[in-house]
């Protein structure tokens, strides 16, 4: 019944449970171990004779308590991260978008019109790479400079808002195409609906990354987790006695990694294997572009 | 009381709740026997009188914050399987208002526009099979065949994203009839609108294929899983004894049953009978087309 | 202090209680049975001295977990439940405004202008009623034909999906009434719109209805529903003796209650107590569309 | 540490939560009694030696999911009462708009012109009270009567549906402005959408007036609540002895308080301390209109 | 392993979870010790040999309950501000894209042209810091003086609603400039939905500042606190004797803490830490004008 594939599945299922790169386990370590050393503590002092136990059922409303802040906390992280994922994908699709707008829909009078229309084409992947720096707070004009003029590289160096700069130039060649005449009025508008879509979704990420969970709220979950990580010992010593200090480790890590997972994806616009993988999300911008330009050549 | 029909519903109850295809029984059966075969180590050794005791009152809140988990995950899981279901209902939605529109509001000028019209009405459909193969990654020419021409077909075996190359050609023909008058620029928008949409909707497919649960998260669900199933034998061998083995089964069984749920509908694009019924709603669409055009061949 | 209406209303709060019509009482009755002998039998071997016990705070993780995954079910069920309705509510809002657009915006220009305005008009409830009669399977001429015309009637009986045809026909109705200059292209838009609205919400009750819970789920369920049901006595034998039976009944009957409402209302376009109110929401869009000609017959 | 202000809001914080009005404490009040007399019984019953006991961990899993599903059901109506509340102020948004739009874009060219565009603003604010009134199942003249003129009024007595011809006589003035050419049809179609959305409004309060929870699941509740409170004195009589019937009361005190705000903020649209506060909303929107054209008189 | 900026972060964590700034402690203090000293109370009561035991498990239920709806109601707060925050984001984008509409499309015509452009432009930024002091209901002058005309601050001054002035006088500026012909109605009309949308976003905040949780959800939460509290002591004195003050202390400080959460982010437009940072919002849309401004001075 255990064919070969299923128990090689079984073994990367285990193989997965014990992988250290991408989990917590380095991160909540030191804490695990502080909890670790206090449960040895408590167990030393009780062994000793003093009255340390603490019955669990007390304490047990804000223990349920603890627990469902925990996993709310977690899943409300997620949601920021998803939220976060839904932006960038609205920015996909609408580049997509706005690119095959633009290539069919704008007309081509002059010998150097194509011309200006790629260049325009290729800031819309522009636009992406320029947000993912801002959302990062850095500016590398390696990674954006074969999308630009070196002018608008130059122009963009010295700019609080890069992405915001690009959204002009964009809209700005849009409204040169309907004074020319090479547009209609109605078609721009399809157009520029698209690129304020765009600034949306920067402006959505924006606000994940400027607000944080309240502090009271993120507060008040350590204050509830030191306690109970603190009143651990107490509840296990005469139960456990010498095994208290393994068991409030094992216990304190698994309460303190779900906390951490929360910190990790709360902002997900970082570099972390837990982040959004936002370098690949550009590059596969800058191919759907250059695929519409390359297959389309000759229409 | 009890009459005929209700008591033959009560053995399909019983008859659903045993059915194996389906279910996710395969899948976690040999990690089921493993934590058995640990839980009767447990209970031997014990027999032989280790002090292997935990009680179960001290682990109760990383219990709780398991099941929330578990349960969160599960959920989680579910919403991006109904998000990916809402993407291709709302494809389905633009397809049939979008054909209903070019077959309502394009002009038949010269005597070949009506043959150009219906193909481009099968290209609606088309567009819905490319992206069930893309996102299945993989490219079947027989299936979509019958709904492009020939040489349609060879442009799209050479390229990354087919689907976008034919929201590429709707989008070519729609502003081709415009250029030549056959329908007016307003209209011309609302068709664009609904290709925008479709556009959307494979994004939305894409963003929930590339983007899976945070990698921390699912390593550390699987942590919780892994130290529970272990915990599990310790927490019932005192009154047990030597059904530890057997119920320690049952229980991880349930257990690793909620976490393949969650890893089996999470994406929600391949053929399992877990997954959405891609082939089905593409054939329908099919269907949607063929109807539209043949029963208003003489308006 | 309980005043005379209060004590009538903690009667009617008891016999809703106590009530069965409309209740999933009859529904579950022969499975809670089934679970009560099995009771039953437990607590006759206990008696006779087999060691039946199984301590209920080691099966604690899982209790909690198939607690959380029925409720979550049966809030699935309700979240679709009330996607149903709110697609149906969109539905009415549409036929409203698109019922007062026509009447207002299109220009009577011809004697038979105003009749066939109103022809159309009553196609609205028409789309509403098929669609109705689409997601419950059956086509019922007499209930549709007087909102139609016999020749329309004739039509629909013989196609696969009549109230697409209907949005066919309406769409139809207005592209005429803009060739032939009764209405501008800038109204006849918004129109359009929301006959796409309407054809949306059809997606969406279809949507609902075509996708239920994924299979891998329902089935779980019932698994750790009967697991639960068949321990349930082995949990109670010891200290409940003979009514080991009787709770046993009772519990069941809550719990299998819980998952038979979840499949009740997960498809809600039926005709039970507890499916949508559908026949009174079609009657009451044919009610707006006679008032808004009715009273509006000078303008 | 405990300034003075700190310690007045304790004292508020004590009066708070012993305040009767607006609370649920009279309406659950003899419910509570009866079920605190139950305890009382099986108290003397016990007494009396009748072996009454009935182990709490037992039901453990009921218990849970009776919880859950209490909280669930608030959670659910507590979203109902919030759509009610996103409802009402999206028609605070859309008459503000709207208002700011007639005043703004339709051309006075007659003397009597200003006049009708402001007996036309008022009507924005009569289609929110006769929406308030038509949601509350009446119709109250001296309401509306400032609002609208003296034959209008008359109208409204005599129909079904009151706000929708208010909607239906603001979207003729609009249509009657564009023919006379005192608004182009672009601007026009905005103002459409806007009154549109008001009769979305309405529509989606409409639906939550008209469906209530499901009738299984609130019948199931009921049927949860009440085993749960029968038993109650079961699981206590052992440990409490007298006081069963106080702590009895005291629980089902908190349950049955639970479930009558989910029943009282379920139907948001009344006039008890715990709905929406529509009047004060509708005044608010009269007095915004009566704001813009008295600031705004001589531009 | 621990290497130094672990071990660090780990004493951050810890100095976090001591925080009292921005922490809910200080306003939850004096209730926590009065229930503290209640427990000390008790304890010397029970000491006196007073029977004051209360088994936790008869109130499993009622505690779950508790539990659960302490926390729904910190979820309902922060969806609240939650929503709050998104209002405000949509604020942003809205006002970053009609910025750009306004300063691309407008054609300038005249010498004076650009100044009341930019007037127009400083315009939108005084929307925000306006909405911002309406929300906390106050006005001052020196924080929008540099944004508006001396007269208009004037006019402001003396208005009950400052917000929906200033868009109209935006409103009023996009109509002259069509009546004008320095744009075209199609793009007026795009401009005149993202004003739209910022009229939206400002009611959107109302709504939250004008509702808060229902009356009796809020009291009920209280009384269950209550209880919950003065229960405590009977709960835990069998068991911890002389500790009882102190644990019910610690015990009830967690639970008050959640509570206060929730009513601390429930209005998140003060100037609390656990606020909405919006005067930092506010400086950052000024701060994107001005570099639109100054960024394209000559193009």
């Amino acid at each position: 019944m255990v064919s070969q594939p299923r128990s090689w599945e079984v073994l990367r299922w285990f193989r997965l449970a014990l992988q250290l790169k991408g989990s917590v386990v380095p991160a909540v370590l030191p804490r695990t171990l502080i909890c670790g050393l206090f449960g040895v503590l408590i167990s030393i002092l009780h062994e000793l004779g003093l009255p340390l136990e603490l019955p669990a059922v007390v304490v047990f409303v804000p223990n349920v308590v603890l627990s469902l802040m925990l996993v709310f906390r977690t899943n409300t992280a997620y949601e920021r991260f998803w939220e976060g994922r839904k932006a960038w994908g609205s920015l996909v699709n609408n580049v997509r978008n706005l690119a095959r707008l633009i290539w069919v829909a704008i007309e081509e009078q002059q010998p150097g019109d194509r011309e200006e229309k790629i260049r325009t084409l290729y800031l819309l992947p522009a636009f992406a790479v320029a947000m993912k720096q801002h959302l990062r707070q850095e500016f590398l004009p390696e990674e954006i400079q074969s999308l630009v003029s070196p002018q608008q590289l130059q122009r963009l160096k010295d700019l609080n808002h890069p992405p915001l700069q690009i959204a002009f130039w964009i809209g700005d060649y849009l409204q040169q195409q309907y004074e020319t005449r090479r547009v209609e009025v109605y078609q721009l508008t399809i157009m520029v609906e698209r690129l304020n879509n765009m600034v949306d979704a920067l402006g959505a990420c924006e606000r994940i990354l400027m607000t944080p969970m309240p502090l009271a709220y993120a507060l008040h979950l350590k204050q509830l987790l030191l306690l109970y990580s603190l009143s651990l010992p107490f509840q296990m010593v005469q139960n456990l006695g010498w095994m208290t200090g393994l068991i409030t480790g094992l216990v304190s890590f698994m309460l303190f990694g779900i906390e951490e997972i929360g910190i990790e994806i709360e902002n997900p616009f970082g570099r972390d294997p837990n982040n959004l993988p936002l370098d690949a999300i550009c590059r596969k911008m800058q191919h759907n572009i250059a695929d519409l330009i390359h297959s389309n050549r000759l229409t």
